[in-house]
């Protein structure tokens, strides 16, 4: 029998993200029941049996729906039957005091659940089921921020104990691995609500995207974050090193640092600008750049306004962020 | 009277674009007859007489459409109407030898011809009109090609004799601009002909993206390319600087750059094959991934077929480019 080439394509990566496992150890699959992690749990089980990893795979519910503890139940179910070695639903109530917004508060709480079970199960490694197209899509969400390479290097192929082996694998192909395998994937009433960005993205926009610039628009944009996460992850490196170099006591030699290269440079200053309280989400780079010009553009200006509120200003040659005076 | 906010729009960049010219000194300005490059050259005329500079309007007939002599003579009259000091008309045959396709053609074609205007008139700086939408067009063109920050840089803001001052300025206010000063622009066909793909991203990308993503999406693609930019020409330096120091004897010492982040490692690997002869055309993300292989995941490969046609293989712990045997 041949292998269907939805189920390589699926399983390929997979093998290769357990290759770092020895014989014996633990490896959990997070799974929804979307044809993602379904098929990701699928080809976790057939490549750990191969290499003698037990396999744990775990459902989050998280609440908020009517019905979700009976959808756990059924995945639960369905990663029994495909055969791995424990499952575990792990309950997680959503709070939204971060002010992260929701998706993002159920997304934090849902790393946090799988972390904690991870250690439970002295699980070496948890996979999530994020696809090409996930990335894509994250890219485009990030350009409609637009500060830079920043914004555009999508999710990351791994962090912490988690890993993303289907980041270079379509959609599509999970939704054929599953009917070939049989599995009956679960198409969240979530995933098509017009109210979610992502979800305009994927059915408005990337449509129109591949429609008008060709085909591969999706796989161009996720190779696009695979190269700038390598550039930025370099970038933020020099600059941190530069930074440590241009400080003098709580202050930063402006002159030491207008002789930095320009991204370095405005990578360096707004690293510093955080450092000193200004919250990520307000810094803009206009406001790098006005504190940039302090450095390359001397003029005896006053102050510049930062978020903080904090103020960047020069004085005898060091660049200063300190809190403005009380009014 | 108060000056439209439209109209100091377009004349502030001219003013930082003509800052580095000295009273008698010629700015010439390319100009289609397009609202763009019309509210271009009218804001040249003006803030060049503040200080004194010579202005000569230039237009292009590339004698591609009926009636394109007719246009040019038009454009000229405008352009003398402005109060410019010197009018030309300058004419180029398309030559589609290059294999750039028609497009690019004609663009390299119209900076030959400019560039050698610019001379005969002993100007200084050549401006180009192009704007911030034209700026996140290039950019969304180049994520359908998708390779890296590389493809998302969009349009040099200045490059030899040319400056491109509107590339921070919307579409929308050079033709408010026009409206405003009585210039009637030219709407070229060209630019509502849906066989051109800039001008599907134009028409039906770009509004998508403003409707989903929220307004705003045009500044931020055109931020997004001024900081890649600044990236890609660090590490492109850094990168020339890797290659240099691990050059031995016409190859490269394997160990050595092994060890070279692989941001640098990346693209120093993409010169050091380009230098050896392989078309950037052809050239992929995939090909250079396999050749960094050879230094970051050596297990005795054979070597990798590249265009060219080339192979890289790995020799005595030297990366080595060269030619396949003949047939």
């Amino acid at each position: 029998m041949t292998l269907h080439p939805s189920v390589a394509a699926v399983r390929i990566p997979v093998r290769t993200a357990l290759s770092d496992l020895a014989a014996g150890e633990t490896v959990a699959v997070a799974c929804s029941g979307g044809a993602d992690s379904l098929a990701l749990a699928s080809a976790t089980v057939f490549e750990a049996r191969k290499v003698g990893l037990r396999v744990a795979g775990v459902t989050v519910d998280h609440g908020l729906q009517a019905g979700s503890a009976d959808q756990a139940e059924r995945v639960v179910a369905q990663l029994a039957g495909m055969g791995v070695d424990e499952t575990l639903t792990a309950r997680v109530a959503v709070d939204d005091a971060s002010g992260l917004g929701p998706e993002a508060a159920a997304r934090e709480a849902r790393y946090a659940v799988l972390e904690q079970v991870a250690e439970h199960l002295g699980a070496r490694l948890v996979l999530l089921g994020h696809t090409l197209d996930d990335q894509a899509e994250t890219v485009l969400l990030g350009l409609a921020r637009g500060s830079g390479g920043r914004s555009l290097q999508g999710m990351r192929p791994a962090f912490g104990v988690f890993a993303r082996p289907l980041l270079g694998v379509r959609r599509a192909d999970t939704v054929t691995a599953c009917l070939v395998e049989g599995l009956e994937a679960w198409d969240d009433p979530h995933n098509h609500d017009p109210g979610y960005t992502r979800v305009r993205v994927r059915e408005r926009v990337l449509p129109v995207l591949e429609a008008e610039l060709g085909p591969g628009v999706a796989e161009a944009l996720a190779r696009t974050a695979g190269q700038l996460r390598e550039d930025t992850a370099l970038l933020d490196e020099l600059a941190a090193e530069a930074l440590a170099e241009a400080r003098r006591d709580g202050a930063l030699d402006a002159a030491w640092l207008a002789a930095v290269p320009a991204a370095l440079r405005r990578r360096a200053l707004r690293r510093a600008a955080l450092e000193a309280g200004s919250p990520a989400s307000e810094l803009t780079r206009d406001h790098v750049l006005a504190v940039d010009a302090l450095l390359t553009g001397w003029r005896g200006q006053k102050w510049i306004d930062l978020p903080g509120p904090l103020r960047a200003l020069r004085r005898d040659g060091l660049l200063v962020f300190e809190a403005p005076p009380p009014a």
